[in-house]
Order: C-alpha cells, then structure tokens, then sequence
C-alpha cells in the first residue's frame, strides 16, 4: 500500500513537473526569448519553487540541482516546447488539468518535508505553498509580469488550504502516508473545481 | 534597565511589522491584486528582510516563519487593510512615522544579529540594510516597479548609517543594548529629519 | 607554475568584478537611480552571482559580504563610475573585453567551488553559470527588465559550456589547476568570438 502511493505521488511529481515546464517555456517563447531563456524559464517554473524551499529549510545543495531525473525531465519537456511551439498551444485544457496534478503532489511534498524539519504551522503551510507556486511567481517575474497568482484565481488559496490540512493530519498522528495522499488529492480537487466554477478572490472595488 | 530596553524594541519592533504591512497591502491593492496577493505583499513587505538576513547569515528555518507572533501580526495587519481600505488611505502621515520607528528597529536587530554571528563590518551594515528595507524591495518587485529606494529619498542611507555606527558601537566595546539602542534611534531620527527637510541623495543629470 | 596561475585567475577576477560594476551602475543611472541605486546595481552586478551561488551551495556568510577586498573594489569601481559617468560612456567597446574576462574567472571558480562541495554535473554547471550570470539577472530584475541573457546573444551559453568542460576535465582527474584556466579561457574565448560573429541562439519565429 505505501509503495501504491509512493508510485502515485511520484508519478503525480512527474506529470508537474512536465506541466509547470511546459507552461514556463511556453511563457518564454511568447515573450520572445531565445532557446536558452526558454530553458531557464521551463527549469524555473518546475523546479524553482522546491528549490527556494530547500533553501529556506536549509537543505544544501537544493535536491533538485543534485537529483538528476528531476530537472532533466525539465529541461527535456522544455526543449521540446520549442521544438513542438506550435502543438502545444493546443493542449491548454488537458495541460491545466496536469498543472493541477502537479500542484497536489508538489504542496504534500513541500509540507511533508517542512514538517520532518520543523513541526510549526505556519512554515508547513509556507514551505508547501512556496513549492507549489513558487516556480510559477519566478517565472512571471523573469517574464517582468505582476506574478499572475497574486492577482486573480483560486490557485495559491487551494495550495494553501492543502497544506494547513497536511498539517492538520500529521499534527493528529496520522501516518504520513495518508496524510500526503489526502493533502495531494484536495489540493488537485479543490483547484479543479475552482478553475470548472471559475472561483476568484474578493478584491477591493473602487481604489 | 535592560528589560525596559528590550521592551521599548520590541514594541518598536511590532509597530514597525505593522507600518510595514500595511505599506505593501497597500500597494497590492492599488496594484488590483486579489486578497491572496494584498496578503503576501503585507508579509512580505513586513518579513521578507528579516527572512533574506536569516538566509544569508545560514539561521533555517528563518524566525519570522516559526516564530509565530511576527507574522499573525502582519498577515492581520494585511487583512485589516484589505477590509477597511479607505480608511487607511487617509494615515499616510502618521504611518510615515511608524515606518521610520520600524526602520530603526528593524536596522537595529539586523545589525545585532549579523554581528554576533560573525563581527565583519561588511556583513553588519548588509544584514542591517537587508533587514529594514529588504521588504520594501520585494513588495516592488511583486508589484513589477523599480525598488522606489535605488531611485529617490533619503531612506537606506539612514539605515546604512544606523548599521554603521551599531558596527562602531560594538566593536568598541559597548554594551549590546545601549548599542542598539542608539542605533535604532539614530536611524529612527535620521530618516525623519530626512522627511522634513525632503533629503535626497544626488543623482547624475543630464543622462 | 600554480602560484602564477592563482595570480592570473585572481586579476581576472578583480577585471571581472569592475567591468560587472560598471556595467551594473551604468543601469543604474541610466535608470535614473541615486547615488545609492547606482552603488547597489554595480554591486549586485559584480557580486550577486556569486553571493547566490554560495546560498545554494550552504557556504554562510557568503564570501562575497566578509572578505572585504571584492566588495571594496565593486563599491569603488562603482563610485567612480557615477563620478565620471560621461568618460564611462566612450569606453564599450574595451569594456566588452573586460567583461568577458570576467566572466570566464566567474565561471571557473563557481565550477570549481561546486565541485569541492557535491561532484555532481548539473550542479557545476549550474553553480558556474549562476556565479557568472546570475549578477546581470539580478541588475536587469532590480532595473524591472527581462533579463538580457534570456532574450539575446550567446552569453550565458559560453559560461555553461565552460562549466561543462570544467566538470569533464576535473572528471576525468586532470589537477584543479589546469581544469580552472581551460575553463576560464574557453569561456573568455568562446564569448569574444561570438561579440565578433554576433552569434545568437535560436528562438521561435512567428508567435
């Protein structure tokens, strides 16, 4: 059973991974960067969020600048966003469907390693967040965008209600097991329906 | 005496967590961002230099993600901003004071903190630097702006010179808390005198 | 033999951290930024790769902010640039070289620095380039541009090429020396050459 959802979870990290590298280049390309800047902005976007948890953790070298499989599936999935621009800006739909598997799997794992670090409430919810949309604020800043999570959509608010729950669970003595797994599938879930019923935040009015 | 010291920062300290966040909610709400984003300003603004100190000078996790009091105080900083806007557009002037007593004590504790991890100038005046207005410079680059403190006021440079001085205290031999204490409040008064008499550093014309 | 290659490598270096600063507070004042804007810019250009690459690699404080010589002469070269900006501006094209110089010093001791921490290939490379191109990330972010290196010119792609073959030859167990001057004067070569034949990298036509 524990192996079924290490397999899960680690094929749910791939299918992020590829999906955060794919909208990152993406970017890239539109904003006409050449093929190196568009390899940045692929890596950026997977795997800059875990790897500015590692550094708030403490975690040196950051995993994934050491672990290998990790960045280079990123820096295939971006290559080939170059390569194949053109088909790819027709798969929008099923890619926002992949973001959110990634989402899920990238928040349980930033809280689960945050909490094996320090049991505190705040960092599991800012460690799992920062994993989880980290690599998509780097990305819009490298592009000299406002980070689009900052603006509109129930995107981060999913994250962070995922990993307060990640919390909540382990905190209870769950085994760290299902704790990922249900912090994983709320996440992907709570953002699947928030993107189906196009959910936002309030805003002030007027200003 | 020295309890009251220590009483007078922290309480310098908190009113400058507070003027900080409300500064970069602030600003996110003018930017058009959601409640997410008016919230991760407000923190930002408020905790983001102390947290880059922490990363330079290796303290993981940083104290202001653990120690909770630090952040519940700027996050409902930035959520009462966010609900009552309009109310706050009209303190611009005494939160202009409660920023430059922030100011002091954050330059304050930076500099204390580098200097009993390792007593190199440098290092001091940075950490102190990076600690009072790091913040600042994070809310503008989530806001898309060039920092507002490369460009004009004389606002880091009473911060640099708190450091500096702290540094000179120090290493003289003063007792660390009469050292804060006057840096602190050389930084709090420099940077309202600068206020006043509207200081600004020079600049190159004709460019 | 050693000593004199350490002396070579050392001058490159300081040629590397002045043209950096120059380049850096040259933004800076073109950006219209004050006295204090500019000496930031040119010390973020010259120094920010290299404190960034010391925080992934976990080495606290970074060097760049304790040993005193590099941020004197990156500070000054910078001060000295908002002096006499207009002599500054006849002086591209000598600077151009400088600057490669630079960056090849910049990338072989980031190599060499990630390899003595964890030998493994992508973090060399990446620690490489960070060092030597990270700094004009920071300048150009901090300036609210894209980043140049992502948008044009064969830059950072010498850099990561000189990474590369600085991981292979130190790989393949030749001294650290000599794998240190092949790295920094392929880099140094590779990006002369490619100012002169205006090599560029490919990008996505028609988006």
């Amino acid at each position: 059973m524990i192996s079924l959802v290490n397999l899960i979870l680690e094929l749910a990290n791939y299918i992020g991974i590829i999906a955060f590298a794919i909208s990152g280049s993406m970017k890239g390309i539109k904003k006409g960067m050449d093929l190196l800047g568009v390899l940045v902005l692929g890596f950026s976007t997977a795997l800059g969020g875990g790897i500015t948890a590692d550094i708030l953790l403490g975690i040196k070298p950051p995993t994934n600048l050491v672990y290998l499989p990790y960045p280079l599936t990123a820096l295939l999935a971006s290559f080939l966003t170059f390569l194949f621009y053109k088909m790819f800006t027709n798969v929008g739909k099923p890619l926002l469907y992949a973001d959110a598997i990634g989402l899920g799997a990238f928040t349980a794992s930033g809280a689960s390693l945050a909490y094996s670090i320090d049991p505190s409430p705040l960092l599991v919810i800012m460690i799992g967040t920062i994993t989880a949309v980290g690599g998509g604020v780097i990305r819009d800043m490298l592009s000299n965008e406002v980070p689009v999570i900052l603006t509109r959509e129930f995107y981060a608010t999913a994250v962070i209600i995922g990993s307060g729950i990640y919390f909540l669970l382990r905190y209870e003595g769950e085994s760290n097991y299902y704790d990922i797994i249900i912090s994983f599938l709320i996440t992907t879930v709570l953002r699947i329906i928030a993107m189906k019923l196009k959910w936002e935040l309030p805003k002030v009015t007027n200003t």
